[in-house]
């Protein structure tokens, strides 16, 4: 049922929030240009930058790159990105990332580890041992804070990771590649922090859809596809605009459609799913590769690929085995999506280059002709640091719905004690 | 890119628009009730309900049973049914289907007629042609706008097709089950109407999944799966309370995903679509049985379903492996979508009644726990009228998005002679 329209606060909250999120997403931008994109005028653009800039959002400041023009440089209303930031973190398999990203989503800082992963065969490492990833993660995080002073504010953190990630509570549901037996990592790592922000935790390859959407090759497409690969294979479906989250938050889960019925064993129990045909397991055991710690899975993984464009044959065959798959899971989805683009990330987006040819012969084959004309494949933009970003991205939302009340709240709240 | 707050003007139409859809779908409602739901004060009801009694749209008048509570009876806002409709046109493979709907979602009336099939094997009968077929249609609609009289006002047409449909213009771009040859349905049949409507041409599962959300078994569902058997297999899909469009409107095509690779060949030119393994060829052919110019598909399937539940072998061996290739398929769009509810419409919607039991196996077989935990399967609540209902309710979306401008356009528009 459509509500009735809004009031003038909330015009007011809609319209700060709208401004905020221009120059997070496109950069400093003049007042004549806020105004002509945002629909309103001068006056009340002013008025609005008055505000943010007093909750010490943004400032106005001279052009860096000083205008052709004659006479007084128009001012830019700028993010104050090294003031205002949110701490993003990237649970993969093989490693943990944690970034400080500053308004505007300039990546200020990091800190990485490499990490054991749980074994093939269920058996877990002492490495993999869930609490002393949230040591690791909190420790991170802490050292970042430490260095950002008492100047900058976090307004935000989540967490990606690479299961499937309940929405009501944030709560992990499976993940049978990464077992944290039930702990909720996110309300854990937030007392650990102790900076009075929650830490919301979602499935990767969703914040991988969001970040490609918002910042990397599907800007401007609002029906995309992104495919993540790690150990698993996971989705992030952006329709309309929106991400895809069905009724619980577990929309996207790619992985398990199954392609080819009897095929190969998959962790979630059924045979044949498109993580089971096209995962990095199976690429390794069809090129006769084993993982090993010195060589984690997206490295491995890298070398198939090279090693078959060097023309090694066994190589190869496993390439195209694992590119016919994964053509005939993409073909399925561009009939059932009709996406304007889907792009390959993770270890897919090696995968893809590798397989390119195979891949969008199957999906040529596959797929209805009108579905297809206009589907464009790529590779992730933002590299390694797609599900990075998109952690950003969805840690900055709060703070970009309702600037200055989040910013208020933030910097009101009692400072409490970070638990050691 | 979020756009600025919206003008005075625009929360007006917002507001008519919003009373007018809360009386479209829920029914006659007090102006207590309508500024509880909307959350707008008395006045504000009052002034708005002044304006669409004005444009004709609504009228207030005694409720039809009176209140309990003794004094005078509060008056209720009531949708103009008889004065404002639209034509709703259903094209089936095997029969036509025009009716008169009223603001309201009420069917006043209809005119139906059967219609010869292209064969299975490509050829077309005459009675398949595209020109006839509407002729037909336009014959049936002229009967009923001059049944409703000069009072009564047209405000919008659409018409199901079993094809993929491009968004932008309207054209059938993929029909392999009833082939109209490149011609422009919805223009030529708004020509021959000469009501100065358009009439929209919409997929029809699509529209199916619309009107079971808003009028059928997935009323407050927000993350819906429905799908409709005719010869083909169609699907709409809803997620986050909005259907599933794709980049130039052909999403929801889940008859084309593969779920049998190397199976039955498809009239797509693929194996093992999920069309070819359980559409109605596919059941009549393995229950040994044909169609027949006397029993048409949706008649056909019944007689299977009907002939299992007798005890016949044969019918329950093709129903069987019918519904098992069906729970597949929908086990893979529970992984894909995590839906809220599942709702078979069309003859899959007496598959569904016939094969429940192997289709729940399938699903619980097949989908995440976690993805499968809430959904819910079910038949279509609108039975053969799901995709009727749904081309009126697209048919009305215009008068209610924009209620009174839409009305006085038409009404001062000069009347153009129907072409013949």
């Amino acid at each position: 049922m459509m509500k009735a329209g809004p009031s003038q606060e909330e015009i007011r909250r809609h319209n700060l929030g709208a401004l905020l999120r221009f120059v997070h997403v496109r950069g400093p931008a003049s007042r004549a240009i806020l105004a002509e994109n945002l629909g309103l005028n001068r006056s009340t653009i002013m008025a609005l930058t008055s505000d943010l800039t007093a909750a010490g959002l943004v400032r106005e400041e001279l052009p860096r790159t000083p205008g052709r023009r004659a006479g007084r440089p128009s001012l830019v209303v700028r993010p104050e990105s090294t003031r205002v930031y949110v701490l993003a973190f990237d649970v993969g398999v093989d490693r943990l990332t944690v970034a400080r990203v500053g308004l505007g989503g300039v990546i200020l800082d990091r800190r990485e580890a490499a990490r054991g992963r749980v074994a093939a065969s269920g058996g877990a490492s002492g490495a993999a041992d869930p609490n002393e990833m949230v040591n690791a993660l909190a420790a991170a995080a802490r050292s970042l804070v430490r260095k950002a002073g008492d100047e900058a504010t976090c307004v935000g953190a989540a967490l990606a990771f690479p299961g499937i990630v309940r929405r009501s509570d944030d709560q992990v549901m499976f993940g049978p590649n990464l077992d944290v037996g039930g702990m909720a990592i996110g309300e854990v790592l937030s007392r650990r922090l102790g900076l009075g922000v929650p830490v919301a935790v979602c499935n990767d390859a969703n914040l991988g859809a969001i970040a490609e959407h918002e910042r990397g090759a599907g800007v401007g497409v609002n029906d995309l596809i992104y495919l993540h690969g790690d150990v698993g294979v996971g989705g992030g479906i952006i329709t309309g605009g929106r991400l895809l989250g069905g009724e619980d938050g577990y929309g996207g889960e790619i992985g398990h459609m199954v392609v080819n019925p009897g095929g190969r064993r998959c962790a979630c129990g059924s045979r044949g799913c498109l993580e089971a045909e096209v995962g990095e397991r199976t690429l390794l055991d069809l090129a006769g590769r084993q993982e090993s710690p010195d060589v984690p899975g997206r490295e491995a993984v890298r070398a198939v690929v090279d090693a078959a464009a060097r023309g090694d044959v066994v190589a190869r065959d496993a390439l195209h085995r694992v590119g016919t798959w994964l053509g005939r899971g993409v073909a399925d989805l561009v009939n059932i999506f009709n996406p304007g683009m889907v792009i390959f990330g993770g270890t897919l987006r090696d995968v893809y280059l590798g397989a390119a040819a195979q891949i969008r012969s199957e999906v040529a084959t596959g797929a209805l002709a009108a579905s297809r004309e206009r589907v464009k494949l790529r590779t992730a933009a933002l590299g390694d640091d797609t599900t990075l970003v998109g952690a950003a991205e969805f840690a900055f939302a709060d703070v970009l719905a309702d600037p200055v009340q989040v910013l208020a709240r933030l910097r009101g709240a009692p400072a409490s004690a970070p638990v050691p």
